[in-house]
């Protein structure tokens, strides 16, 4: 059986590729929240050893790789390819990781839609029979994305009501043809969304309509429903973009009800950790996914997944120059191990 | 027969898809230069009708991708995918391109060796059977990147001579199963070389070493040499860069002498265009390939040539924080037509 083009924006996979790893790094505010049993790595300190909080982003991303190898019980120069991007500009978190490690790279931009994105690419580089094994990965980092999109933190800028709060974390997953754990099993690639949102600090507005339209060729290219699936998860509208994305889903007759969840919603205990909307950045989905969600998946408790990759596709000057925001979604259907 | 990974970096095509239509646009100072015949549009006007050089970078993508359309008699919302980046950050002149054309897209972010990324990806793609076909495309522009990574333009800033000139333009290729043209044969996925280099304004000097290491790499996993092709190209090495990936393939006991050419040097001319080391850029090997060198292998004028995109992994953040310039290079081997 051949791979496969599925309707419009999907694919299927004739063999699925496994999820035989995963690694993840997390921040202080993230440890302190309610998935904190499921990080491999938990640091209190922000810079993590490094200088500046750019380079501590790169620290993450290494700490991530080379506990995914450790996991893996691999060497590093053993991974064949590593698809990985972040918001930095330029993506220097995720080039200075690879800096002459020998690892064969391809880069990302792909916002906080990334580790979907990199998932779905190690997927088929594996499935195509390009690489016997591929690394995904991603990070992002508070304090260097606050100091990039928004102020210098020292300025105490007030954060509005519909803000979110960027996870600091990296999270990496290690795809191959063979093995034990979660499979791939169809991906679909979005399309770039733009309703005309122009707020910055309201990023789960701009993405949701892009999360509906991804989510819902899904469902028509794969011949699936909600139902299908245990759980539909994006990856950051936070509260206000996950209740318009419910709503754009029920004015077109669809119900995700019971099965929607979104990890910037369930990386952090709004009750008692103040982040507003919720979390947000590619490492929101990143450590959720390689934490909580492949832990769920492989112990069989979640049989079936929809993760959905959602990113905001502004930059500081477009924002300046009075453009709306584009938003983008990419799913990868994952389902339980062995 | 299957696709398969070769050697340690590299695989190869079972089917090898087929490059069917290719779009050029181009900048008034490109147009006024040797390849100037070969290429599709040609502007006077630095803004492309925008109001923003940034808006008028990502016009620039829209007439390379309409203009491929064309060529291909095919509607927009025919292409299955796109594979695209930029150096602007956040890579917004490719997502503004995109922007409710409805088109699934993954975002690249490879600096200047993003037409090669994005071709080997569309090979992937297609060579995988995930797609029909998948479009590879990426521009620059010289007033956006000057103001991005060095000054304002009215600063009137003096370039150093080891100093390139970023092009300005865009280039879309069309990568199918089926049809006639040059075909994707194999690829090599560079790693991030780095031996730190730290001069911002000698770009040539800080990818040389990836480049050779991709070439390298490429005629170790393929067991070819550089006899068996009519051209090695790299990206944007500029006159500098391109003497030392000699020099450093000489040390190494191998000779690329006649068949070494360089996209930077080949698209301007230096004695009357005032470009110091050449050209550099996303769009300077993205207009060569899209303009002169498909047209070479499409009419047998050239029968086999290694494509290898050149990219500086650097952001102003990183210089200014005193590190040194990774690199990067992808290759890919093109044949030519029918």
């Amino acid at each position: 059986m051949a791979n496969r083009k599925r309707g419009r924006q999907s694919f299927a996979l004739a063999e699925p590729p496994v999820i035989t790893h995963w690694a993840s790094v997390a921040g202080k505010k993230e440890s302190e929240g309610p998935l904190a049993h499921t990080f491999d790595i938990k640091s209190q300190d922000t810079y993590f050893g490094q200088k500046t909080w750019e380079q501590g982003e790169k620290q993450m991303q290494k700490l991530a790789l080379t506990k995914l190898a450790e996991k893996a019980r691999m060497n590093l120069e053993s991974f064949n390819l590593v698809f990985s991007g972040d918001l930095l500009n330029q993506c220097i978190g995720s080039s200075f990781t690879l800096r002459n490690l020998g690892i064969p790279h391809l880069g990302l931009y792909g916002a906080c839609s990334t580790m979907a994105e990199s998932l779905l690419l190690a997927a088929m580089t594996v499935g195509g029979g390009f690489a016997d094994n591929a690394v995904a990965m991603t990070s992002s980092h508070f304090a260097s994305s606050e100091r990039q999109y928004r102020f210098p933190l020292g300025y105490g800028g007030q954060r509005t009501p519909t803000a979110q709060w960027t996870v600091t974390g990296s999270g990496a997953a290690l795809v191959q043809a063979e093995g034990k754990g979660p499979r791939i099993t169809s991906c679909t690639v979005g399309t770039v969304t733009d309703l005309g949102i122009k707020d910055a600090n309201n990023m789960g507005a701009a993405m949701a309509p892009a999360a509906y339209a991804t989510i819902k060729a899904h469902f028509d290219d794969l011949k699936t429903a909600p139902e299908d699936y245990d759980l539909i998860v994006t990856g950051d509208l936070g509260q206000l973009g996950k209740e318009m994305l419910l709503e754009l889903a029920k004015r077109d007759g669809v119900s995700l009800g019971g099965k929607l969840a979104d990890c910037g919603t369930l990386i952090f205990d709004n009750t008692k950790q103040d982040v507003h909307a919720g979390g947000s950045g590619c490492g929101c989905s990143a450590i959720t996914l390689c934490g909580y969600l492949l832990g769920q998946l492989n112990s069989g408790k979640l049989k079936r997944i929809l993760f959905c990759g959602t990113g905001a596709l502004l930059s500081p000057t477009s924002t300046q120059q009075g453009l709306p925001i584009p938003g983008i979604c990419h799913a990868v259907c994952i389902t339980g191990g062995n």
